[in-house]
């Protein structure tokens, strides 16, 4: 397979993950935050407040305590952390918790209404899919984000009613190319939803070998050349 | 937060909400115009008749008295700048009228039906968004501006029926981010009508914390990285 | 109002028409063609087959007879030259007769509908539309351009069902800013069937003034700004 | 016509075929592949695996087997590269054999749906459209290849539910070309079932003589178009 061609930190991983997405419309403006979990004792690498995904750097991104205080960077964080907080501490395998409001996924949330299964690369999210249909108000402290964790149980797409969507990965490569295609089903789905035409669900005996293909040999594919085309045309993420 | 890194000038900042706003698809073509009162005598600063949004540059923009006749500048009018000077006049704190013909909002406007609060942005809109329902023709002197201004009422978000929007902000900074948001409001709107799905509205007791905190500190994040990102691009925008 | 800043020959400003609205989408890749009435005996000008509109070069453009002989020019035209030449001949005031398939006007063509006066530039159609619900194939040779003719009659925004639309100006200014609307209005008017709400036509009251509006004095805004905007970003148009 | 301007090599069209399309949106991110039978044997030229549309260059391509094993090329294809072979091996007049999940094939698709031929250009699919409405998983192996071969039939338009598309040329450029058309199709159709307003199909009668022409004098002025802008803007496709 073509290779990335290049070393990147987790930092700059973690960039290109905020211009990948951006460049998709997976954001509302200056909205949303990504998590990475660096050390079991809870410790993140996260966006900083203020930077839009679009503009975000390698240098711009902030480690944080589990509590949400700043331990290194420049920058503040968004004061919504323990949005991400709950959910790394119940599920240690979701080293990546991404945030944000892209158009598709927040239509379905105004409507309370959860992406359907109806191609092939949707059943990465097969048995991982999540509602949370009750809108408690922003998560701003630890208690808000144990009852979120709760709501979002093992599921690896969310949608939060009335808010937006969560997406969630075991590394960096996997919850974008999880982000990327969870906009395009939930775009679908409102699609599908307002032609009232019945929908075609993928059978769940051919759900599984699907949901592994994606999860295994299709990730470095979307990855590398993900990456490659965001460093011919900015390379300034990486600083 | 990362500083937006540079002095700009009233006309300056005038100019980037233009192109901002223009970068959106908040504009049709060449229509719209945006009042800024500068003076408590009600002398505006303006936007030039036959200067695209995509195209404005601070040297364009025309200081005019409140009737509309230009003090200072290179360029005419429009001479439906009354639709701002009747809401300027009876609304002191309304320090910004941004007017155009948005497409989502277009649509809306087409239908006789109002934007719902049903993500959290939308919050900055609660109880400030009104309907004027009854078409009168082009606003073109003293005596439909006031009329306008009765229908506008303390609105900050408004859909002309038939004709476009109007969003109101306490200062330039507010106003651009009011409209960006009063657009993608208007989108989803129209989207879940066409898809005849129930939709969620955010609760009452939610809304008033959310409205504050879009309307604090969410508008410098939103204002530095658009105007960082619009220099980078068309630095142009200040001369 | 700001100037062109440029003088343009008759070629110079039809070859921008073809990039004006090829940049807004005004065309199905390389479909469509444009006349221009250059003299009373019936010669034209008109668009090059096989040159998408996005290439179009004045030097491109061809001369050619009432009948579609070329008479200067390097490349051949469109068959279906015919579908401009009845009009022409039945109306004079036609100078600038515009053809192609765009999407939403598209859209409209394959459910046999017209555009609504739901907006205020709408207004510039007002009276001035035409359904031909009567496909009879390709427009192929002078007969059938006399019954093309016949079935638009005086309009000057015309749907031909199940193939796209027309669009008649006095000049080439005027065909653009038209076309430009004419498409917009149809986008407007196909989301707001989907929607199946009830649309707000712009009262009969309202309408002349507005259509004097849009066909006199926003005429040259639109133009200049278009122009300009595309003469700093593809130079070689005029070439 | 407007000339091509320079001479390709088959690696060199069948690059740009994935530029083009790509440019288009004819593609969900790294997926789909391509297949141009250059032999009798069942040789075949494809698609890299792992390097998505938007960046294939001329020296990506591989040469393989009637089995899929790579020939020449210093990538790996992808594994469901029998989607092709049964196709070719049935209809020897079938060169090139596109596949993806384009977006709006890809919604009818989880509709179970075809598009409808409402539009002139569509004519170039009269009588040749399929929907294989039996979703089989994966095409991974010869036998799956024949099973879908035989449920394609002699399609050159073809919907595979809750999956993808698949297009049909006897050439690179007939296969963009109508590859270019197919998803335009689809979404014309797809807003029309959303509109659940009647439709007008062009008549049987007229879409013998439109298919003619669609498929002959037209296609080199579409490929020459798209070709020449490709390369002003992209030449290192050709590398």
């Amino acid at each position: 397979m073509p290779p990335l061609g290049v070393e990147l930190t987790d930092r700059q991983r973690l960039a290109c993950l905020h211009r990948i997405l951006a460049g998709l419309g997976f954001n509302e403006n200056m909205a949303g935050h990504v998590t990475v979990a660096v050390d079991d004792d809870g410790t993140m690498l996260t966006s900083p407040w203020g930077r839009w995904w679009d503009e975000v750097r390698a240098s711009d991104l902030c480690l944080v305590s589990p509590d949400g205080d700043v331990l290194e960077g420049e920058w503040d964080v968004s004061p919504a952390i323990f949005l991400h907080t709950g959910i790394h501490r119940a599920r240690p395998e979701a080293r990546v918790v991404v945030h944000n409001h892209p158009y598709h996924a927040t239509l379905l949330a105004t409507m309370g209404r959860l992406p359907e299964i109806t191609h092939q690369a949707a059943c990465m999210f097969d048995g991982a899919l999540a509602l949370v249909d009750e809108y408690q108000g922003q998560v701003l402290d630890a208690d808000a984000g144990v009852w979120l964790a709760d709501a979002v149980g093992d599921a690896d797409g969310v949608i939060l009613q009335s808010h937006g969507a969560i997406v969630i990965g075991a590394s960096i490569e996997e919850a974008t190319y999880r982000s990327a295609t969870f906009d395009r089903m939930c775009r679908l789905t409102a699609d599908a939803i307002v032609a009232r035409a019945p929908t075609h669900e993928i059978a769940p005996e051919h759900r599984a070998s699907l949901r592994d293909a994606f999860r295994t040999h299709a990730l470095d594919a979307y990855w590398n050349g993900a990456v490659r085309m965001l460093l011919a045309d900015q390379p300034e993420v990486l600083q």
